[in-house]
């Protein structure tokens, strides 16, 4: 590596810990027990009465306390090994890193390069020689020799296709269960109840339903081979929903340190992947220290870096330099790329008479490029090629909306579905040359017109997932970005989408910084989840159901754990109530102590089962309201209103038994 | 009045001033020229080449730089005339003030009373004598004559059923217009854009549209004849989504002057109501003076401060206690109750297996009540002469939802609609009593059954407007209650929402401060106006429109101030980029000065430009994608490209430029 290191530039500083009251626990699949899957047990207090509550965990070694972090280090590569045992993959001597691929930043200003250098894998053209590579996760012998007919398989969609189930597979089966093996009957409802528009959720997931969903094309494994530190997630409609963050330094501000930081602060509070979107010089070595570090996938926009390496002139950009550049990425490990190759020269008139133009970088880079040469796109032209390569590391494809609305009033025009359009055909083209594919949408579109972005994307993309971002319901809120968008993700979310780009406060303002990133990270976390309470996800309610007992039974700190931001929900409760007693009293700051709903809740209860199924039928026949009260019927409630004051009806506060809850926690 | 003050417990410091970069205008209706119906018009910079915009404006007179604010003498009361000039109405000495109407605060505690005192109006029993109240807005004399049979027309509902205009109604039609007059071209396609669910938005609003809406129930103009310093706002699903703030101290924290610092602040960010959730002490004083100096309707709920005058006990309350309060609020001006006569003894059991029981405090109060008694609710054995005191002073009804579901869990169970079709029978006798009528709606409710609350809601109360809390689409996230439950009025606001009623970040947690308060407002400002583009509301894209090509032009001010909180946008760009002229700059901290997406776009336009129609077509025949490029086409490109290059194709920023810009504005 010829970057000159400047140590004092990066620092090793960034978040550890477990979550407030939360334990690391990893599983271990029946079909690869030397997999260790992550989760994160929500520990409940001594009094609730409910078991913990296991939750998804994006957040990697960072929150396991057995674990030591260092940064400079990096994180283990346990999935290289698994890459190396299913074999078709050499190691090479990699490309050389170029001065330009940082920009030709000076020494004065340059990153220090990241310590340990990886020499990089890549898939072979022609099969292994007998008797290599036979350790494919769950493959059977005889699918692994059908494998040797063709060449040697890298990506999880040609493994998946050949009926292969890999442990990425096996990994993300057991990742996405959670506490749905114990639930099978509660699954069941919780789908009979929910609306998901034609998704095929199902109660339980198992390996091979994993492997079909990415045979279909349905879903991915964003993996690059070259991921050695990866924890593999699965991306697809029937599956949970979800988010990705956005970091990167820009030609203006932002240094190498803060970019690492943010991803490890952004999977702490559950980005499901991270790209880094990181313009200007060290640029390479940026990317180098968030791959190394990261267990969630990567993704980038390739044309960002190659536009850097000609001085930020998009007219000089060629297919060569573009190509180079995604040797340099996929060598480097990362997951996903942003390929604006629907920007075609015959869409970018439409785009004249917008309100907004285009706004997406890559589009408009590609725009220019077209319009300078009056060419058409080189990465429509060399998109066959552009597939080849991808496919030998398992680089999976996000089709990049180029086109895509900036505003309102710009929203569901020609230009964009034109596009759209263009998406379809070349997903199809991806899945022909073996390679993983989703699509990115919208952007700023009114409620009313968000549909028709989910279904026409599925219509044409052959149900490939959908990765929007927003889209922003309005464009009257800047500062507030992360909520105008937030509305239209759990929207689309719930219609189909699979995963949500997250939008933060800083949205069209300036650089989202830590803060940010986890105000953007939560509100994209609620609009996921939102959206998978309304598909019925059978495992989904689970966290709501616990939290609202909490809520219910004033398990003030429970209340807090359960939370997507336990941090944040203890220090609004302590603004106005600050004292550690009442985190177990039975009352909040909104009624007081004198009175309280939920107290008097608990007398209903007491009241409801006094009564027998008789008196209640009597009361009140469900099914028919507006019932006049009969004679009959008051001499029973006499007698109910004897035995109810016979229960004790005060609703003060009861001094002493707030001071044996006390004990009770103490 | 008995009420010791204590002149250091208020003081008078409210947030005046305008918005910035905004002027307060008067519009002054052709029919009622007396009336000055008050505007925000933002200011747009110079070099905008596009006029103002007026924006609909909540914040009263504090944002008048020629009205002296003295909250200690309340605004002025220029209502108080009309009310009088139409008749049927007396001055009367009022009830006395007692001591249990503050809580029986002791005088170390009290806080001050305010300074004047108003005595109350109220409704006659018969018609006024021939003569006098002949002033009636815009009513025929004959019209008039013909309320002359029945018992003085009070309410805004039994003028309008007698096809009576009132001022309120011609000032609500002035005020909803906004810039509407010019754009009605414009209007007619927003509409047939948007998706409205059978609402009946017009193109252009007129007084009588106002009065019919009213005379149908499906809308109403909160306005308690006592309420001089109103300025008359319309709640109703075919005029703009209106958004409601709660504020209130309680029996643990809060003050009388933070409450209407707190009130100021609330109308300034848009809050369209204010409901006062006051409990525990000084709740009679804290109401004056909410009252005493808001623009805005104030709406109460009773039961809070009856429950206060028992000590606390639900068991000990009484129709005579509750009554005498109802009298006392209305004397005051209070321009809504909410009344949850919803709330029957045998729905009780309903909610006994719920996850989370009755959540709404008055649900609760009436729960304990009905079971302590076992007698059926006294607010609905008495809801006939609630009706009749209601209509004396034109308090119009909130039927509460005292059984809403406080969880994901409990969402649309039979508890909460046989309370909402006890609603439905209620808000059919209060229009035969000649009352104004909204309903209140959820609470806790996952996506796909927000559609369902509103269809119901609709079809049972006969198209009365709903007025919903939220709903939060998911229970995982205290702290962030705002937009959990923005995602849900957002939606519910589209489907027919009259009113959402905001929630704040400290929802579950505790009291909102100042800050929380704004933080409320503005994302339920976004929710309504997000709701209102998706309906095709003919105005409401007009500021998307503005704001987009604002962001488009680099008229970064004009940016800020065309959005919901210039203050907080303008701060978040000073994070990134401080310098002044930055604000002038042709690029964002997001690209950074060398690349900028929406300089390309410029350049697209210029290629268009220079495109023949024939050009276009060759290029991408509309509606017919894939097109493959032909060679005669490719040689029309070359041309093209020889052209675009002579118009220059350079994305660098350029330094000349950005100083004439700077010039230009300074």
């Amino acid at each position: 590596m010829n970057i000159r290191s400047n140590p004092e530039t990066t620092r090793a500083a960034v978040t550890t810990g477990a979550l407030p009251s939360s334990k690391k626990i990893y599983a271990t699949p029946a079909s690869a027990p030397d997999l260790r899957v992550p989760l994160r047990e929500i520990i409940l207090s001594e009094g609730a009465g409910e078991p913990n509550l296991p939750v998804y965990d994006t957040s990697g070694p960072y929150t396991d306390p057995t674990v030591v972090i260092d940064v400079n280090k990096g994180l283990p590569r346990p999935r290289t090994e698994w890459v190396k045992q299913r074999g078709g993959v050499e190691q090479y001597q990699g490309r050389d890193i170029k001065p330009e691929d940082n920009g030709n930043v000076g020494a004065a200003h340059a990153a220090k390069a990241f310590t340990a250098h990886h020499q990089p894998l890549r898939g072979l053209d022609s099969p292994p020689p007998r008797g290599e590579g036979s350790g494919v996760g769950g493959a059977t012998p005889a699918a692994f020799a059908r494998g040797a007919d063709h060449p040697p398989m890298i990506t999880q969609y040609e493994f998946a296709r050949r009926g292969i189930i890999t442990k990425e597979m096996i990994y993300v089966a057991e990742r996405e269960n959670l506490g749905r093996k114990q639930q099978l009957e509660r699954a069941e409802a919780a789908l009979a109840d929910g609306e998901s528009f034609g998704a095929a959720v199902p109660a339980f997931i198992t390996p091979e339903f994993v492997r079909d969903e990415i045979a279909r094309g349905r879903a991915i494994i964003p993996a690059n081979i070259n991921h050695g530190e990866l924890e593999p997630m699965i991306i697809g409609r029937n599956f949970l929903t979800k988010i990705n963050a956005n970091i990167g330094n820009s030609a203006v501000t932002s240094s190498v340190e803060e970019e690492v930081d943010k991803m490890v602060w952004a999977i702490r509070w559950g980005a499901d992947t991270v790209m880094d979107l990181s313009t200007g010089r060290n640029i390479h070595t940026t990317r180098e220290w968030i791959l190394r570090n990261s267990p969630v996938p990567i993704g980038t926009v390739p044309i960002y870096q190659a536009l850097e390496k000609c001085e930020g002139d998009p007219v000089k950009l060629t297919w060569e330099l573009y190509k180079d550049t995604l040797i340099e990425q996929a060598e480097q490990g990362v997951d996903y790329f942003t390929i604006h190759a629907g920007v075609r020269l015959q869409y970018i008139h439409l785009t004249a008479s917008r309100v907004t133009g285009i706004v997406s970088r890559g589009g408009s880079i590609m725009a220019k490029w077209c319009l300078a040469h009056h060419k058409e796109s080189f990465l429509y032209t060399h998109f066959d090629e552009i597939c080849d390569l991808m496919r030998k590391y398992d680089v999976s494809f996000s089709l990049g909306d180029g086109l895509r609305p900036g505003s309102i009033a710009d929203a569901n025009d020609r230009a964009q579905f034109a596009e759209l359009e263009t998406l379809g055909e070349l997903t199809k083209i991806a899945w022909a040359k073996g390679c993983q594919v989703m699509i990115e949408g919208p952007g700023h579109v009114p409620m009313h017109k968000i549909k028709i972005n989910m279904d026409k994307q599925l219509k044409e993309c052959g149900e490939a997932p959908f990765y929007t971002l927003g889209p922003l319901t309005t464009d009257i809120a800047p500062g507030y970005d992360h909520i105008t968008s937030g509305i239209g993700a759990a929207m689309i979310g719930w219609f189909g989408c699979a995963m949500l780009c997250y939008v933060t406060p800083k949205e069209h303002l300036g650089l989202p910084d830590r803060n940010d990133v986890k105000t953007g990270v939560i509100t994209y976390k609620i609009a996921a989840h939102a959206a998978d309470l309304a598909k019925g996800h059978p495992a989904a309610q689970l966290r709501d159901d616990a939290l609202s007992r909490a809520r219910f039974e004033f398990r003030w700190q429970d209340q807090f754990n359960l939370g997507l931001d336990p941090d944040t929900a203890q220090a609004f409760h302590d603004e106005t109530l600050p004292k550690d007693a009442h985190k177990v009293a039975h009352f909040c700051s909104m009624c007081g102590p004198k009175f309280c709903s939920m107290k008097i809740t608990q007398d209903v209860r007491d009241y409801a089962a006094g009564l027998g199924d008789n008196e209640k039928a009597a009361l009140y026949p469900v099914g028919h309201a507006g019932m006049t009260i009969s004679g009959t019927i008051e001499d029973g409630m006499a007698q109910m209103s004897a035995k109810f004051k016979e229960m004790g009806s005060s609703v003060y506060l009861d001094a002493e038994k707030v001071k044996e809850s006390n004990k009770a926690l103490s």
